[in-house]
Order: C-alpha cells, then structure tokens, then sequence
C-alpha cells in the first residue's frame, strides 16, 4: 500500500454559487486541484426535496474546476464526490471542507501512529423501488469495504465516519417503478429520503459488523436498534446510485490530520460532543480551560441529527414531529447545531440531518478532525 | 416588609390547551391556587404575530382556575400575570412556570441569606404610536421599580431577571394611528414585536442604572450597545399595556428556591450558561462530573436568544436573517435551546426569541433557578 | 317525518377564539341557540397536524355556548357537530357557518320543491390501526346513511354534501397500536390526516352507490379512480370517531335555502365552480352580466381542494408535492381558495384541504348554498 | 426605425438549473440564440430573500448560451435580460418566456395594426441608501423612456407591461451604507424587496404620466394610491442596477404576437383577467362557449399579486400578512395564480408577487400576449 498524504480544508462560502475560496486556495497553491478527492459541504437550502442549493453549488464547484482540471463540469461531477448537505439552520455556518489525497514516497519523519486516510467507492444505480430496502442495503455495505480497502483501512475499529450520498424518490421515479408494476417503499418525495438514508446506514452497519447481515426490508425505519455508529447519509435528487466515503486512520496515512468519533445518545448528549473532541487531544473549555492542547486544533465536527421517532427527549415530549410548518430535520439541525457550536466554538461544523440508523434513534454520530502541527 | 413565602413548580403541558398538570397539583394541594402570581410557559406555536397557541393557553387556564377562585375567567385574567412564550423549537419542550407567594410569619430556623423573590406591576395602556418608543421606554423603567418594591428588592444587584409581557401592533392597530394622523414606528406586525420588546428592554435598563435614562426614539433597534442583562420581553397581540414581573433574592424571602444569572454574548455562548448554573450551586456534568450538587436541583432555565444583527456569529455568516421561510426567531430559539437543554440535560427549559436589547446583539440574559433540599 | 325549519348564517371571525358574531346574533334573536346542529368554521391555522386553532375556535365557542343552552362547555361539544377547518391561505377569510334546524308545524304557503335539509350521525371510536383502513370506511357507510334518515333524504341524487370529521394518528396513538402488537397505515401524524380523510370519503361514496362496497385496505391512498363526488373530509386530533353531517335537498324541508354541487377535475376547474353556482340559481358575472338573479343570493361556497398526486395540472408540472417549506395540502387551499373566491366575489367561502378520494385525483367537490328571498 | 421581429417563446422547465427545453429549441432551429433578448421566468424557490433557484436558473442558462453565442457565461448574463421570478406557488408551474427580436427588411404583407414590441434600458448601479427611494424613481424613469425608445413605443397607451429587475439590501450592503453613514429605506432584507419593487414601479409611472413626478422618499410603501397600472418589478439579490424590459405594441414590429392589458383592482379581480385576455382577442370558456377564437392562441399571462396592504379584499379580512410561518408574497401568488389559472385553463403563467404601487393597492397588473395564426 503506497503511503498517502491527506489534506482537508474548510471553507467558508457566502452562497450556494460562491467557489471564490476555494478558487483562491487553488491559485495560491494552498490545494492542488487535482489532489481533490472529495467535497463535502453545508448549503443553505432548506435540506427537503426542493432543496436546489445542493445541486447549484455542485453545479458552481465542476464548472470552477473544470478548467483547473482539464475536463468539462460533468467529468469533474464524476470524478470528485460532491456531498452537499443542506440546511444551515440556527447558527450553523455554509462552508465547504475539501479532502485531497496525493501519493508520497514515505511518511516524513515526524509522524508516527495512525493518521487522517480517506477512501471511495460507489454503489450501482439503484431502481426506484430497491430504494430504502435490502438491495440498496446491500449495495452499499460492498461499497463500504471497497472504500475501507481505498482508504488503507482494514479493522473496522479505525473507521470513524462513512459519508453517503443516495438517491431520493420523485413523483416520477414513483411512475416509473409503478408504470413496471412495482410498488416504491414510500410515495412521498420527503419521505423517501428517509428511506435512502436509512437503507444507507444499515448498509454501513452491515459492512463493519455492527449489525448482523439478515435485515429486512421491513426493519428499515422500524426497527430502531439497528444502527451503524459512524454512518452519515444524505440523499439527493441528483443521483441514483450511492458515493460511498470512508473516513479513519491508518497507517499508511502520512497526513497531519487525525480523526475520532463519538455516538450522541440523544440530541442533548452534549458529553458525546465532549468525547468525540477529546477522541483527537481537544478540550472543551466552559470558561475555565483553555479549549485548546498545545499542537492540536479543530479542523470541523460532522455530525447527524434528527428528531427522536418516540416523540420525546429524556422523557419529555418535543414538538418537531408534529409541526406542518417546519419539517423536523430542520428542527434538528438547528438544535444539535447550536449546541454543538456551543461546545466547538463555533457554527462552521458539518450537522445533517436524519439520522435513521445512524447512531441510536433520536440520536446520532459524531466526528471530529483536528490538525497537529 | 412582611416575610414571603415563594413557590416555584414546573409542570409539563401535553398541548397549548392542557391544564391537567396544574390542575393535578391543585387538587393534591401542592398548589394553592389562591397564591398563584405569576405562570411562564412555552407553547408549541410559531411564536409570531399568528400565534394563536399563546392566548389559547390563557383562556384554558383562565377557564380551569376560574372556578377554584372564585372568579370569573376574565378577572382570573387580571389577577395572575400569564407570559406565553411561543415556540418550542427543535428539543425544547412545551411547560408552565407556576410562581406562587404567600406570607409567612417568619423565616423557617434553616433559611439564610437571600432567596428568591418576586414581584409584579404593570404600565397603563399605550397608544399603537408610542410601541417601540421612548414613552414606552420610560413606563417600562417606572413599573420595574415598582415591581422590586413589591418583590422586597432594592439593591439592582440582587434582580437576576425581569420578564415583561408587550403589546405588538397589528393592521387594525397601525390603521388607528393612521386615522389619527400618526404614524407608528413600522407598519408590519411581525416587525412591531421587535420593536416593542426592544424599548421594553431599554425601560428595563433604565430602571437597574444599566443605561442613562435619556434614549431616544431612533436608538431602538439601532443602538445595539444599549442593553439589559436581565431583561426577558415577549409581546402578544392580547394586551396593549406591559406586565412586568421581577424575579431576584431578597432577605424578606423565606424560599427554598434561589436565582442567578449570566450573560450569554452571542448564540453559541456555552460558559454563560455554565455560569448561571454555577451561580445557583449547580455543576454541569459533561461525562466526567456528575451533574448536581448534593441538596440542589434545576428547577428551571430562563434565557432569551436571537439571531445577531450583524448576520454573523464569531465572525462567521449565520443564515437567519435572510431566510423567508422560517422567521428568525424560531430558529434562535431551536439553536440556543439546543445548547441550554444540552447544558442542562433537559429540553424543559424557557428560552424565548427576540433579545432586541437584552443582552447585547446576538447573546441575551439566561438566568436558572435552583431548588434547596 | 316532521317539517324541519333549516338556516344556514356564515359570520366573519375576527380569530380563532372570536365568539363575538354569534354571540351578537343569539342575543339579538337572530339565532335560537337551541336550534343550532352544526357549525362548520374555517379557522386561521396550518391546517396541518399542529393546528391548534381548530380546538381552539371549539373551546371558545362551547365555553360560550355553554350559558346559554344551560349545559357545560364539553355537553356542549357533545350536542352540536363542530367542524373546523384550518388553513385560510391566500384571500381566503376566516368565518364559521352556522346551521340551525327546528320544526316547523307545515311548510309555509310560499314553498315548493325541495329545500335544504341537514342530518347528522357519528360512528363508534376507532382504533388507531382502524384508521385510513376498511373498518373506517365501513363504519362511515353505515353513518352516512344514518344522517340521511335524519335529514329526511331518501334518494342519493339529493345529496349536496357530506362534511365528515374524522380523526388522526398522533406519536401517542401509533405507540399505542404498536404496544398492542398492531401497524398503523402509516407512523406518520401528517400523513395519517391524509389515510383518515381518504377511508372517510370513501366510506361516502359506498353509502351513496359511488363505489362498490369491496374497497381494500391498500386502495386507500392508491385507487383515486375510486371516489365520491360529494365528500368532504376533515381530520382532527381531538376525536377518535367520525361525525358525518349531510347536507342536501328534502321535500320535508320548509328552508328558505337550497343547495347544489358539481365537481371539479382538477385544480384549476372554472367551469365546475360556475356550475355549481348554476346549480342554485346564481350566475357569474365577469365584467359583463351582473353577479345575482333577483331573489337569489350566494351564502357560502363548499369546496375540497388538494394538490394532484401525479403532480401536473393538465400536463404541467405543479411544485406542491415536492416543497418542504409549504405543505400541499396549503398551497392547494391557496391556489382553489383563490379561484373560487375570484369567481364567488368574497374570499369568505369554505374550502378545505386534502380531498383524498373527494372528487377524482386532483380535483373534488364543490358545493353552493343560495338563500332565496 | 428598422422593423423588429419579435419571437415569444413559453418553455416548461423541469427544475431550476433546466435548460433543456431551450436548448432543444436552439438545435432544431426554432430559436436563434443571437436573437435572444431576454428571458423571463418562474423559478421554483420562495420568492424571498434567499430564493438561490432565481441566480441558479440564470447561471445555468448562460452556461448553456455562452458557446452558442461564443461568448463567456458572463457575457451572456451582460447581453441577455434574465428576470427570473421566484415562487410557483400552488398550480403555478414553472417555466422562462424567451423574447426575441431581430430585424427584417419590411412587414410581412398579411401583417397590418401594431404589433408586439419590446425594449431594454438599465439604470447605473445604486448605492444601498438609494434603494426604495426617489434616486431609484427618477434613474428607472429615465430607463422606461430609453427602453421605450428602444421598442419603437413612442405614445405610453402602447406600453402594457414594463417588467424590471430590482436589487435588495443584505446585511452586507446595510452595513456598507452604515460605515459611510447612511442609513438605509430599512434594515430588513425581506423588507427592502419591497422598496425597492415600489420605488421602481413608481419609476413606471412617472415614466408613463400615470403620477406627476415629485414623488417623496416618504410616499414609497404609504401612498398606495399612487402607482403604475402596467409595472411590473422583481427584485433579486444579484444585481445593483435596475433592468427594464418594456412591452407594448408598435407598428415598426412585424410580430405575430400581439399584448395587452388590463388592471387588477384586488386579488380577487376575476373580470379584470378576463379583460384583459379579451384586449388580445381571446376568450374565456366557464363551460359554455370554447376557449379560443379562430386564429388566435394565448401564449402567457404576466401578473403581479400582493397581499392588500389594509389587510382585508372586499371587506372581509385576510390572513396574508399576520402569518409568520409563509411570507404573504407566497400567499398572494398561490390565490392570484389560482385565479388566473382557472381562467386561462393553464398553471404555465407567470405571477409574481410584490405588487407595491404596481396597480391599485391589493391589486396589480395582468398583460396577455396572444399568437395570431
């Protein structure tokens, strides 16, 4: 295995549109463009359906690095994963964080234990109606051990956050499944992302052992105590198959970043928050720590939320299932984001929303990056 | 002064119309319904101008204590202070506030220093035109001093939070005006309820010596430096005077319950809410201590959130202020309601939106009550 | 069977707990408080699962009420059918219609042919996993043609209207189902509204002959070639049975009143509006003819609307499904509110959403009420 | 003056960033890309102030033209008008008009009577504080006289829709004119849409003769009885400059389209829309006589619609502007494009909302172009 230097990069954006950061970090030579493996970023949308800054911003990144790359917008879109989360909600921040990947010849003499690897890989194209059932769970649990081998990971202990971006359902894509006579698991857009995200998480589940390989169709947004501890997932219009990320470390890794995670039990488990920042050497300071160690700081937290299905917190009810004006993920976000940024410091993380099966239910993952130098 | 004696009792609400709770202690004679001053709750409605959810959880409890007063509902109405807070955003969950006081002989052998107390006034009617004005400012300011007279309260110092209950102008309101050839300081209701919490707050501040008293019409809204640290308004469409209520420790208080406070600087502030807590004898446990001290308890959290004017938060963009569809303070209220109910291990908390000048731009006053036993 | 003396008042509501138009009306003896049967009200909320305006016009009215008929607010509740409908989007205006029955010894000389009749029934409590299934639809059946009985129709073709109540599925009910060891149709309180509507309206069209009686579970929601051309269905969190009012023409009827329908196709169906006018004697004026024959006038407009499952209007793509911010079922009352209120003159007419089998896929029924002077 | 072809073209899209159906056009020849002027569109974001769906159609059409006109992205956004108008609210369904123009050596023998024209002009950049104010009138005015020009218009009874394109604030451009010591119309981004919309309009009118031209800063948003019966003005957050796009008939065109227009006295002004498709020869079908006359077909309708400022349509109080949870300008597009849509038997038409000093208050302009064939 060749000894990989890994980079990440977050940046602030002031639109959907807005590429000018990362464009300066090109021109600069701060990142090499063609070292880009991955980016994944909040957008300012509403994070439902209709959610069209993902796939503006998508749009505005490919056709900024086409020239930089030599190829056309959509050769960029295929060779770089795009993972657009949207919803900043309450004080989360838009920004983007920029994963690179080169090849070195070996790991400079500093560096010793496991370090920041990244690995890729993707699913088929899903039918309509595989979508939120066993196939795509399937699919995606192949995908994730073919990202674990990309990335240099082989236990599954070190991998600490499996991004994945799947498809959602339309009206139309319903018509179709319906039209070759089959039914979807859902008829609802918004609830179909539910679906594909939960599908997605078992998926992961399934290729790291947290779970048995025998789920059911009917164990998808039912059977609650199924659940990968690092999934993240986040469905899209755009496509219809799943990008499979890995996050962990290894040791093939020569990069100055490293990663840990935390599972939050609830959306107020601010000590999972605590933990996941002290898995990579950061305190929390409430006041009277400084909240940094010497030689370590914060990169970005990525985290998921999302209602708790029961309709209540620690025993008492809360009110985002229930309310026909807002939809609960961005209930969710908003408050797992404020008290995330609460603890970090500040409100540029990375919190998406529905968490189905990703972490316990109304609960969900949480990772953390943090640079050495 | 005579010595009083103040309750303080949280009770948990499974709809906007429920009085079961309260009903429940009346009857067991945990409360006597004939020492209810004051009720602060949280429901579940959008927490603007249509905001029905607010006057409907008056009237259901004007209706349910009207009979074991003695009184007719609407002089129930007049009797109690009732302050809803709409909005119950992401983790927070619905709950009344119930403050009882009554006299006592004298202090119980085992009560020393300052306990919690508190006290009631209120302002006459204001014209639609003096909302969000310096007649508003200097009512305000007149009826907080009376308020700590009744609370047995002289030193500023000792007043941890003040909760006003305004008015806001509607069509109707705004046509009155007109009519009368006056001009009032916005047209928009849902802008009204900034303005009118905004000078309410300054009235707060002149009255504690926390500003000069000489402010002027155009610096509300605008001079964002003038602020109360203890000021809480919510306005309602229900009422066109303000209902100021004071709570603070005082030695003519034979409680059991205490009060503090802290100032949070902006959103994300997590050591001020540390800081109040602390300042009631309560540690906050984040996976390594547990969370109370022996012989102390959270009662309850009051805190007030928004969404800073300058559209950033420590120096990154928030998206609050420019989003359409969900008003911005619902989502300060999810944000900080998600870092309080993290900090305090319960969504059972009060954090109101609209901290026009209280607290300074962005944070806002956050105050806790703690229980002795 | 006894003559019945039927009259129908529309009153403007100022806001959802505004009792002061029909107040006025008893004590000016415009309206006998005894007589009234129904009151089928459009209230100001989201129309949607957190719709508290709708149990809160309820309260009101019944705390009213309650004096004087001599019995207690929920007595109240249990004599008269109260319906309301939330969700007065766009140019529609909040109101409650009032309808009164009493007898009469024999119809007046002036009175010929058939004239508004009402009747009502209500079927037994459901169980959560009954609603939105066959037990719904066969229990509303038997209702429908019990209120027929009771307005003195024998004949299906003189049915106008059939207002149901029916109610919804909370976080609660469906755990309750669950704890039994029974599937909700659906988990999902919104979508359940949905589920309960449809099963209601299709238990009408069994009643009527619009189907035949062997409808399936999995029709409902799916088969909306199945459907009645005269339901209109409400769904609640307040009840766990369906009310059914029927609204027709009776020769047993001495009203000054009488009612017609037709059906719209689709959303965007002018001429079924104008039909429906027709139906009872009124013409449309468009600029050119004035609006009223002599001796008619309009009193209220019934009308169903929702947004087209296939999402398309006559081949166009339509946005209502796939918006996160705006729930259909809101954008539907908006978009039909606008058009019959443009075609009626007055934004003060009764249209509902989620018209799940309610007229074809898309469209639904639409009535009108003329009083003749 | 040369004679002008004028093509107008209506193309469904299938969301925000489709530029297929334009793009078919320009293949098959039916459109020649250099012929473009300007493109006017129903995007489906809300319509506020961070609706990115109005920059992300524009950015994807003008990559799409850019090698088809041999220019960059950039300059295609300089060369061509794009009024992209957000919210399809309802049965609106969203779709551009692409206008053309080109010159022909003479009219075409069949072609006799004035013919639909068109003409652009644009304002210099403004400063913030100039939004909403009398510099935005007068410099707009200067434009309609230039664009009218431009269409060979000379006499203003020829001029049936003048749509502009209008900046808003952002905290951002607030800021700038504070650090120079100005102070803005507003603070509010939501708020200054309107504005700047209004103070556009009465650009319109001061333009056209329909007010004298001193108008005030103060009158902007107050005197509502002050305004233009064809302005119709969309404001977005990309540009600092006002674009006019004028409408009207000339015989220097030898168009086979014709415009006209007609006033909206309040939302719910169904005469007016049939006026105003008769003024282009078309008739409306309620059921009775058919659609179309021979030889001539409805392409689009233009409207604008606003919640009436008084807060009631006819009387009767609405709920447009009191509602937190949707902005009234979605509110009024739903019911007037519902209005229209019914009345032109298709939701392919183009509403947009914010109607300030465009029409009446509460009302608004609605223009038809008809193909004559």
């Amino acid at each position: 295995m060749p000894t990989a230097s890994v980079g990440v990069f977050k940046i602030a954006t002031k639109g959907p549109g807005d590429v000018s950061g990362l464009m300066a970090m090109i021109v600069s030579g701060a990142i090499d463009p063609t070292s880009i493996l991955a980016v994944l970023g909040k957008t300012e949308g509403n994070g439902g359906v209709n959610d069209f800054t993902r796939e503006y911003a998508v749009a505005a990144l490919c056709a900024a690095l086409a020239p930089k790359l030599g190829l056309t917008p959509h050769e960029v879109e295929q060779r770089i994963a795009f993972v657009m989360s949207g919803g900043t909600e309450g004080v989360l921040s838009p920004h983007i964080t920029v994963f690179t990947r080169s090849e070195v010849a070996q790991r400079p003499a500093g560096i010793s234990g496991k370090r920041l690897s990244i690995g890729m890989a993707q699913t088929r194209d899903f039918r309509p109606e595989e979508l939120g059932r066993s196939a795509q769970i399937a699919e995606t649990a192949k995908a994730v051990n073919a990202a674990m081998s990309d990335a240099g990971i082989a236990d599954p202990i070190d991998v600490h956050f499996v991004q994945i971006k799947c498809p959602l359902l339309t009206s139309e894509r319903v018509e179709a499944a319906a039209a070759r006579g089959n039914k979807t698991a859902t008829i609802s857009s918004y609830s179909s992302m539910a679906y594909s995200r939960g599908a997605s998480a078992l998926g992961v589940a399934v290729a790291l052992g947290e779970v048995t390989s025998d789920i059911r169709d009917e164990d998808v947004l039912r059977r609650y105590d199924l659940f990968s501890k690092v999934a993240s997932t986040s469905s899209g219009i755009e496509l219809m198959h799943n990008v499979v990320i890995v996050l962990g470390n290894s040791e093939t890794s020569a990069s100055e970043f490293e990663i840990g995670h935390a599972v939050m039990t609830d959306a107020i488990d601010a000590p999972a928050v605590v933990s996941a920042l002290r898995s990579v050497g950061l305190e929390v300071g409430l006041g009277v720590a400084p909240q940094a160690k010497a030689g370590r700081e914060l990169v970005n937290i990525f985290a998921k939320a999302e209602a708790s299905p029961d309709g209540s917190v620690r025993g008492f009810r809360h009110t985002m299932l229930e309310d026909t004006d807002i939809s609960s993920t961005r209930h969710a976000r908003a408050a797992v984001g404020g008290l995330i940024a609460g603890l970090a410091g500040t409100g540029v993380v990375y919190v998406s929303g529905g968490a189905e099966h990703q972490g316990p239910a109304g609960g969900g993952p949480v990772a953390a990056i943090a640079r050495m130098f």
